[in-house]
């Protein structure tokens, strides 16, 4: 048996660091994680009570429909009227395991084998490790910081021949920028007058420091979303998240979700509807205010210890610097920093392969005490000579 | 935006029939439930209690590794001493997103596009339509009841053109059959001696009635073996399982599970390695008491309705029959039988599209008053002439 060519995809780094910062910990060392984009919370007790009520009874937790459960589909449409005041027609909503599973679906609906999707670098690595896997050719528009590190219709004209798709997200990881209603309108209007599919990861919405997210749906029905639970109601590890699709491509990601993965979890669907209760969205509203001091301190820190072109971060929980002035070899400053300096962070390699060598990504999702230990050791790091 | 042409794949039938099922109920109407292969009870007690336990105290619940936690690996490792004596390293096991998420997997990482793999007529499903949607291409071996429906070294070679894998199913879905070890290891060594990737599917191991099943474990470690906690533990709705791969498989499907999945439900994982206790594993060895008294009612009444060619049913919990004296056109009788008769089953089309017309299959999952009951209102449909 051989090991077949298109999975010889690239590691997800972040997950490689904090498989090692795990393993330091497990020979009790003690690490502070600003690696992975990783609330410090649990899922809300509301969650957590519906799902451990539902074991308590006994429900059987059986296969649900493919598209997920209906009670979550609507719970999902009524989001939008709360967040957006849009309102989105519980059938186009589709619950996915994870945006993971929602970017599966979404380029598998979307695009046949050589087709071109855009992304911006830096940018999620799986995207484009995605993209490779499925026979998709991911379009990577070098993107700078004067545009907030995000893509622009004169970047997209500068892409060399046929383009079949645009993926953005807003707020961006690693970067947090956000493209305000006049940016993403721009790049809507594009999209539609090529017939380029557009695909809007919106799974930071809710983490926003000044100005809310902008939903694609805002400005269009012809785009894919693509959300989660993962991050704003802290269930990283459940694996629950959503796409709002036109219409016209609900039955066809119906077959695929049915063939592809049966159904999301029936247990994470339950944790997830009882996420969007009143009581739920008060205490996830409250992990804003961490992160809001968090970032405060990171993007204080960040420039008086050498760092440069700082991203600003509009949303998200991430901090992406410039790190030039101290290495080149941003990877194994990372695997340094970690070892002898007790803090996992990112190197930039795994958003942006051509440039990434000398930026790396801070993650501050987790509590307030634990990120200003990030900061001193990192400090104490750099001033020893890094 | 187009909709792409690799996702014009076949719905899954029997999620279809049990959608329709569903809006009955929904209405008022009660259905027999013989359509999906579910088992009528929830996940053992010590998974629901073990999973309950960790929502009290609020774990975070957070990422595992893409390989799954490593005391599930362990345990997964312990099932093959248990079940089969087997020595198998805890480091070899991947934790997957149901079985689902084990094909997905697999395909990736041993086929590129193109490629050819061999499967029986009938069969699952999903094996084709995942395959044809990777960009893969289905080779089907027209399987016979003479030869327990399975593939056999003189129907591989009957193919034309070059082959790249075959997946085995042993308990077969939907004919229940089995490959005893000289089936299986003929096959084996066929493969091996081709260089052809060997896949099997291992789901129903455990729901056997006279021999134990074998895995292709104990005859080789050149597989890669598929497993699921769904059928056995009776955790359809949870999507867990995992895979056996050798050693040199293991980096390449870590990058490939980081990339697609980041991981499986971390909630579902708790539950899973719960199920693997005592406790739960004699829970679920009750289960199998009440599907082989179901098995010989189902054995005996399906002749005397009409039914022929009806395969013998060595494990799982599925009738395959032939209905050619009753119908031509199994899709139409089954929607007919749903409707009028009040009994769900799957037209064999989902199984085997060239010959699925005039075969039908039924699971007898459900509690024995279920499946009697079942089996009463199918023997009145047909009385009262179908």
């Amino acid at each position: 048996m051989k090991i077949s060519s298109r999975s010889q995809t690239a590691p997800f780094i972040a997950m490689d660091v904090l498989a090692e910062a795990q393993a330091i910990e497990a020979r009790g060392g003690n690490v502070i994680h600003m690696e992975v984009g990783e609330p410090a919370y649990g899922a809300p007790k509301a969650a957590r009570e519906a799902l451990a009520a539902a074991l308590g009874r006994g429900d059987a937790l059986g296969y649900t429909s493919g598209l997920g459960l209906a009670a979550l589909r609507q719970g999902i449409a009524a989001l939008y009227q709360r967040r957006y005041g849009l309102e989105i027609d519980p059938e186009r909503v589709v619950v996915t395991s994870g945006s993971s599973g929602g970017f599966m679906l979404s380029f598998l609906a979307l695009f046949d084998p050589g087709e071109r999707v855009a992304i911006a670098d830096p940018g999620y690595p799986c995207y484009r490790n995605i993209l490779g896997t499925l026979g998709l050719e991911p379009v990577r528009i070098e993107a700078e910081l004067v545009s907030r590190y995000q893509p622009t219709p004169a970047l997209l004209d500068e892409v060399e021949g046929p383009l079949h798709g645009l993926l953005v997200a807003s707020p961006a990881n690693p970067t947090g920028t956000m493209l305000d209603k006049a940016a993403l309108g721009a790049l809507a209007t594009y999209c539609q007058d090529r017939g380029v599919a557009l695909i809007s990861d919106e799974i930071y919405h809710g983490l926003t420091y000044d100005t809310p997210a902008v939903s694609a749906l805002e400005l269009t029905d012809q785009a894919f979303v693509i959300n989660s639970f993962s991050k704003y109601y802290a269930m990283t590890g459940w694996r629950i998240g959503w796409l709002v699709v036109p219409d016209r491509f609900v039955r066809t990601l119906q077959n695929l979700a049915q063939n592809l993965f049966i159904c999301p979890s029936h247990a994470s669907q339950i944790a997830a509807l009882a996420a969007l209760s009143d009581e739920a969205e008060e205490e996830v509203a409250r992990h804003l205010d961490e992160y809001a001091y968090n970032r405060a301190a990171v993007m204080s820190a960040l420039p008086k210890l050498g760092f440069t072109d700082i991203s600003p971060a509009d949303g998200a929980f991430y901090a992406y610097a410039g790190v030039s002035r101290l290495t080149n070899d941003s990877r194994d400053f990372c695997a340094r920093l970690l070892t002898e300096g007790g803090v996992a962070a990112t190197p930039g390699l795994d958003f942006d392969p051509a440039r990434g060598h000398t930026t790396m990504r801070f993650s501050f999702a987790q509590p307030r005490d634990k990120i200003a230990e990030g900061i001193t050791r990192l400090t104490r790091f750099i001033e020893s000579g890094g």
